[in-house]
């Protein structure tokens, strides 16, 4: 039924043989990796005001400088990644990156910094894109949590259901949002230029702090999040069609110009409208309100909004499960996280990403600039590990023109860390400290689960050992517990007799009348097998029994003790707690002991 | 680190042989078995009290009469219930008196109605006990559910001891409240007609309802709650000292006669002294406190009524897991409800009225007052039960005297069925019907639980049965799934190898590189063991697997299957994530086939 279930919601498995066809093409590719980057435009610009309105509205119009900074960081990224992704046509990703270049322990604060990145994706875009749902329809704000919560569970299990397939759904709401903005941008910019509108100043408010450069920092590092998301067409060279670097670098300047038009759009009308962040209504909203009163291109742009929103949340639904299996390869996660599920999609990473960040929803109330905070400083980490990387590549490799490429990547790598540093500075104390615990525990992490790794191969090495020299022959003992005589125990008997000669029926006594009653009946059915009674003043028959393994183990040494429990199968599953849970215990009991096996023969009741 | 907890909690095991050593006296007797009826008096004159002030101030002054008519029952069912203990000196609870003179299925009827109505006792009587505390301290109102779910915790645990230490805990409070309830009214009478207090008229409140018959009754029948746990002592002849049966028929009237000078003198006094229920403090907290003012007197009063409340609820500790067994040993619960623990009581029963009782407290907000109409339905009904019983009793031993026992038990029977129509008349809607729901609801678990225990003794019998008819000797395959040549397969190797001659491995080939590599591994390593290999295109290796178990199965038929997997036990718990579950996905899909056996042959990693 589960099974049943399953193939339902994911499709039938597909066979390896199919795998190198899951590729996808340039347009495909813009809406599966583009639209994290694409989509901050919806939030940057709001975070930024909401920086900027502390030092009262006159401070709003610091915006346009700042949204210029941002965009002129972005585009040295871009270039430095265009670079990344020729030399690495297998995917580029600062993990593999900075690994390659910097050794295995920077790659793993690169692997850290980016799961937590994609993590953060997740939550903070369902999150927008539910605040773009109930801007539009107020009275769902009550339920915002579940809808999130259930937005990602379809993501989820879209994500599972295979890369093609997703990318097919969710090719049509980049393409809308794009265009949605861009008309939305230009009629606002002609009713601007017309003089439909007059410009509006900002209203008055008094601030609560003063405009410090502090301050303009902070705003900057909030606008940062515009950024989060370029690297991911990076990660993803290999899922492009050939020629794989070509295809995603041309990708990767058609995503950067959209953005800056985008962005840079969106904050200059804000300005001019004068509209001040709300908490009920997002910044977004609020302009195309301001352009199109709520008419039906207003709820348009809100849907289409949240379409890109959600599809940026599944940007990370690519990458995280990628990073996670390279991780697993390197023996840094669990080895669950490297194996291909039926649909040949990375499954257990997808799931592991729907949960945590459905728990983030809960724990930060699915509030977008609560969540912020946290994200950024994972990003401008990796793109500073990455560049660093490689200014070392090419400080190696010393092919035609590295100095230039050098040079690029030098100052992006400064830049960067600079950028690193004001968003860690900056936003500490809202919350980017948890950040500065969740990395290093997360590397811990991984040495951990490394070092177990390597000490249990060590453990189970064959190398060295001569195939003669390993004993052949193994003596047997085995135990067959039971408290009376019946079918099940008859079957249990059989089986034990029919894997060794040293078999011994062991009864624990609780009272001498049923010793005896039980000795008689074991006469008649006891096939010649010997009987040994334990004693048992206190009443349980797990205790001596244990007591009883042990002589046994004391007396043969060197040899393997199997404990066979006669076990029911009920009907029904319920039934199964009407019988008493002795296997269960004994099994506990064994566990960590050696050279001890204990055996259930299961007798099918109707 | 659990079994010492354990010790820690609940005490060393006692030993089987000192079983009889357990009994009690009849001071401590009166301790366990009459705090639950004396206890009542702590809310029955306020349920009166709540239902009649519905009509009015004025209405209040009836609570005299009633208390009369329920004294007069209560007088009734102990001179009958005498006779029970008298008859049934090995334990005349309603259970066993029912089943053995209205036969199996009438006692069910009375099972069911007793232990729903243990769960209550506690629950109310926890409930009222927090209810007395949050009277004197109102701070705490606010925490009564806490401290509810922390007295019955500690009810749980002191229980799990033992019952002659529980009997020792508890001894003092019983008798600390007798004497003061008793000499708090012997001073309230004392100043009431020395004329220091004049009598005061009830607050003159319009009336919500008519004062109708229907209304009378339905105080009647709150006030019955003041009834509940009389039968206690009839359950628990056998704990007494003996003579048992003189013991427990003296302890009953003396309990009777206490009970119903307190219940009638709180009745009385309250009426005298105009005192009407109200939410926030309990009506013998208010009588209490108008009696001896804010002073220490009250306030002892106050944690005296806590403590017999608790006890109270302790009643049904001795009670519940009692009959719980012995319908366990009827084969009408689960036998786990039969076994006496490590401490010489029936732990399970124990643990399970504390966790349901502990939910119910939960569900109803720990508010006595909703509580109470779940409540007396099931005493009653039991009452009924048990006396009906009684007069065929009588009628079928026709021993001397039997006319006047049967008159006695007959009248009892009469007047005990019309109070239980009554109340489940007057309570109906005020949640009385959910006991017409739980009591058929338990009837048909108790039938369930017999068929299956009866069909599987039926299955497993070997009555009849010749031992020379039984087959002797078990063809045997063994199959040893495995992924590639180490330390811990060869361990499994060498057990396969010890239990029988038919050994196969399996590979199950996800890539072809990987099969080939293994091959030339298994020449050097395989011990001559044949070497099966499954293809499995949709890279799973548990389908191919159990496709290939059926084959073998259906080549040889008769045959019994082993198939062994070699399992790693990890030092750290949480290192067992690090591996593939693979073993636990075969037993699981094994489960529900025949001749299979699944075992683990472990390897111990440091």
């Amino acid at each position: 039924m589960i099974k049943n279930l399953k193939r339902r919601l994911l499709g039938s498995p597909i066979a390896s043989a199919l795998a190198h066809s899951e590729r996808i093409n340039k347009r495909r590719a813009l809406a599966v990796f583009s639209s994290d980057a694409l989509s901050s435009v919806a939030y940057a610009t709001q975070e930024i005001l909401l920086v900027l309105v502390l030092a009262g509205g006159a401070a709003l119009s610091y915006s346009i400088p700042i949204s210029g900074a941002i965009i002129c960081l972005l585009f040295l990224v871009v270039v430095s990644y265009r670079q990344t992704i020729r030399e690495y046509p297998n995917g580029g990703g600062a993990f593999s990156v900075t690994k390659e270049n910097l050794g295995p322990s920077w790659g793993l604060v690169a692997g850290a910094a980016l799961l937590i990145d994609y993590v953060l994706t997740v939550a903070v875009s369902v999150a927008a894109g539910v605040a773009a749902l109930t801007s539009a329809f107020p009275s769902l704000f009550q339920y915002k949590i579940t809808i999130c919560a259930v937005a990602i569970g379809v993501l989820t299990i879209a994500n599972l259901r295979g890369v093609r397939e997703s990318a097919t759904i969710f090719a049509f709401p980049t393409y809308g949002f794009i265009v949605g903005i861009l008309s939305m941008l230009a009629i606002g910019t002609y009713k601007l230029y017309t003089g439909e509108f007059t410009h509006i100043d900002p209203p008055a408010t008094e601030g609560l702090e003063p405009l410090t450069v502090f301050l303009l920092l902070h705003a900057f590092s909030s606008g940062c999040t515009a950024m989060t998301g370029v690297e991911a067409v990076a990660n993803g060279v290999p899922v492009f069609q050939p020629p794989e670097s070509k295809n995603a670098s041309k990708t990767l300047i058609i995503m950067a110009c959209l953005l800056t038009t985008m962005f840079f759009g969106i904050t200059y009308l804000s300005h001019y409208h004068g509209i001040a962040p709300n908490e009920q209504e997002t910044v977004l909203s609020q302009l195309a309100r301001s352009i199109y009163g709520s008419t039906w291109p207003y709820y348009s742009i809100q849907i289409l909004t949240m379409g890109i929103l959600f599809l940026a949340a599944n940007t990370s639904y690519a990458a995280f499960p990628r990073l996670g299996s390279l991780l697993a390869k390197d023996r840094y996660l669990p080895r669950q996280f490297a194996s291909l599920g039926d649909r040949l999609v990375f499954s257990n990473g997808i799931l592991i990403l729907g949960v945590v960040s459905t728990g983030l929803i809960y724990l930060f109330d699915a509030d977008t600039h609560a969540l912020i905070p946290l994200y950024a400083v994972g990003v401008f980490l990796s793109f500073t590990l990455s560049q660093a990387g490689m200014l070392r590549h090419w400080e190696r490799s010393r092919a035609r023109g590295w100095i230039r490429h050098a040079i690029v990547s030098g100052i992006g790598m400064t830049v960067t860390a600079v950028v690193t540093t004001i968003i860690l500075t900056t936003k500490f104390t809202d919350g980017a400290w948890l950040i500065t615990i969740a990395v290093p525990a997360l590397i811990i992490l991984f040495r951990q689960v490394h070092h177990h790794y390597l000490s249990v191969g060590k453990q189970l090495s064959l190398v060295g050992v001569d195939p003669k020299s390993l004993p052949h022959e193994l003596k047997h003992t085995v135990l067959l517990p039971i408290s009376g005589v019946h079918r099940g125990v008859i079957e249990a008997m059989r089986y034990a007799q029919s894997i060794a000669t040293d078999v011994r029926a062991v009864y624990v006594e609780i009272d001498k009348e049923s010793t005896e009653r039980f000795q008689q009946d074991w006469q008649r059915w006891g096939r010649g097998v010997p009987l040994v009674v334990l004693r048992s003043p206190y009443r349980s028959v797990v205790t001596p029994l244990l007591r009883y393994i042990d002589e046994v183990e004391d007396s043969n040494q060197d040899d393997m003790i199997t404990v066979i429990i006669p076990e029911f199968v009920t009907a029904k599953w319920w039934q199964q707690f009407l019988h008493n849970q002795t296997a269960l215990i004994i099994r506990a009991a064994l566990l960590f002991k050696r050279n001890k096996v204990v055996t259930s023969v299961r007798y099918h009741l109707d």
